[in-house]
């Protein structure tokens, strides 16, 4: 850290402000929409051989940074009904990049009983209110970023729906090299995401594009209950959610054809209830939100100290 | 996990319902007094050979698991001003008990040209509030818990104060075989607890009891500017708080004293700015308030998934 450093921008106190205005206004509508405030644990048990979690060193054990409360959604639900948490997750990413943060925060809900369309209409509600929020609340600070404030003001309900498949339509037609089936980039998403001047919505994603634990449509078994929020402006993905499988032994097989040791997961399947309750749940990141929010070039503008691959300094 | 786990005891439900309400009302607190929110990394450098952080596997190297916003408060209220934060802390317990959690959540406060007194005055403005919003908020649960609500009406500011001093001498006096400058040990606190029915402030820590980082009293320069805040009702502590030093030499010398490698915490060194502005801040751990509040025998009710020592699971 130089000394340059210790002093910030005027654009990273300005995000800094907005970011913390956003949590605010995200709770009141959580608040207003009853939902129970909820803190998971950061510390996790073994997950087997998936890379991506960091590993901690538990006395004499290994364990894990949690990347979600979705394992512990159906316990919290079951005993609280609708919950929510804006809390730490985390992240090994592979590509030395600073496109991505290895640690950010999540507003992450989830809805006893909510099918896909209810995570539809939570996130484009909660969304709306946020940008609504700010153009009250933190007009200053968003003058002196350059976001104008009609951008936000234009937010507006419902959010553009468009399929995985309109996606790849979109791309090829623009000259990505794309097949259907495969995962959206970065670039992928920063493009469709330049077509739109609000956040939208991406759904009917194919079963292996999407987490393995998303449950199929019951009409259209080749697609998951998943949808994608994405903002606009070339800012790309900003939230995942769906609906969750619940049938532990259709999780078991999933995991299975994931490669996935349902051993190793004793955990994660013993938080999973007998007597499933269907839900729906999303995670939204507040690194992404406040970036586009704030127009921030890069995404370490909107985290205080921002960790990123190989980079942890101070 | 058994199945009995699955769905909590109704006693557990009203106390995480309760410590929502709890941080709800903390923040409203912090938001009438503009206080600004943040959240700083949970990841962080090197801290050398201090037993009782967590190791991470970051890439290539060690990190460890962050202790509270000490280090980058600083840096945040030269930024922001008033600064405060709710999130998740880490601590490797050396005993195995259920006494101690080894990932709590705090609230934490850090005011630029605060006083030791400054502190103590949000600190039972904070503890008011957020009892006497219960009382109106969360009568249900509190009746449920045998929480008798005259018992949080009666939360009154100021607290009680008593120096380490009278607490040695009570100690003394009631048969317990404990020296002058030594700590307060749980037992201790559990005791002077008990002779309390609000929560209340012990102060005038001689150097050595408390962290090596608080400034020394200017004119009794053998105690530090420091204050612990106790529930009453054999609770003990629910937070620490004070002045910290601010010259960057003073610390050096300081962590020399305490056999602490100023090399190795050259990540914190350089989060000290040079032309210093005294400060002063708290933490306050939100499990504890919680049990408190809600009259938890054991610590683990206070958090939906707790960490205990060598204790993980699910």
């Amino acid at each position: 850290m130089s000394d340059s450093d210790f002093v910030w921008s005027e654009r990273k106190r300005d995000a800094m402000k907005i970011r913390a205005k956003m949590l605010d206004a995200a709770r009141s509508w959580f608040k207003e929409h009853e939902f129970v405030e909820v803190q998971g644990p950061v510390i996790i048990p073994a997950v087997g051989d998936w890379p991506s979690y960091f590993e901690v060193k538990y006395f004499d054990r290994k364990a894990y940074l949690t990347q979600g409360l979705q394992p512990y959604a159906e316990v919290l639900m079951a005993n609280l009904g609708k919950i929510y948490t804006i809390a730490p997750s985390f992240r090994v990413e592979k590509a030395v990049t600073k496109r991505h943060l290895t640690e950010y925060w999540q507003i992450e809900a989830e809805v006893p009983n909510g099918s896909l369309n209810d995570i539809i209409t939570i996130e484009e509600q909660l969304v709306a209110h946020i940008c609504l929020g700010l153009c009250e609340e933190a007009r200053a600070e968003l003058e002196s970023l350059h976001r104008d404030i009609e951008d936000l003001k234009n937010v507006k309900i419902p959010f553009p729906r468009i399929s995985y498949d309109d996606a790849i339509r979109v791309l090829q037609r623009d000259g990505f090299d794309i097949q259907w089936g495969t995962k959206l980039d970065w670039e992928d998403e920063r493009h469709l995401s330049l077509q739109f001047s609000q956040p939208f919505f991406i759904t009917e994603f194919p079963v292996g594009v999407e987490t393995f634990f998303y449950q199929p449509y019951p009409e259209k078994p080749g697609l998951t209950c998943s949808v994608d929020l994405l903002a606009p402006e070339g800012c790309g993905e900003i939230s995942t959610g769906g609906q969750p499988v619940i049938e532990k032994e259709e999780l078991v097989r999933k995991m299975k054809d994931e490669r996935i040791s349902p051993e190793e997961q004793k955990w994660y399947l013993c938080l999973k209830e007998e007597s499933s309750t269907p839900y729906s749940g999303f995670a939204m990141g507040v690194e992404r939100l406040t970036q586009w929010i704030c127009k921030l070039e890069q995404i370490g503008e909107a985290s205080a100290f921002p960790r990123l691959v190989n980079d942890i300094y101070p």
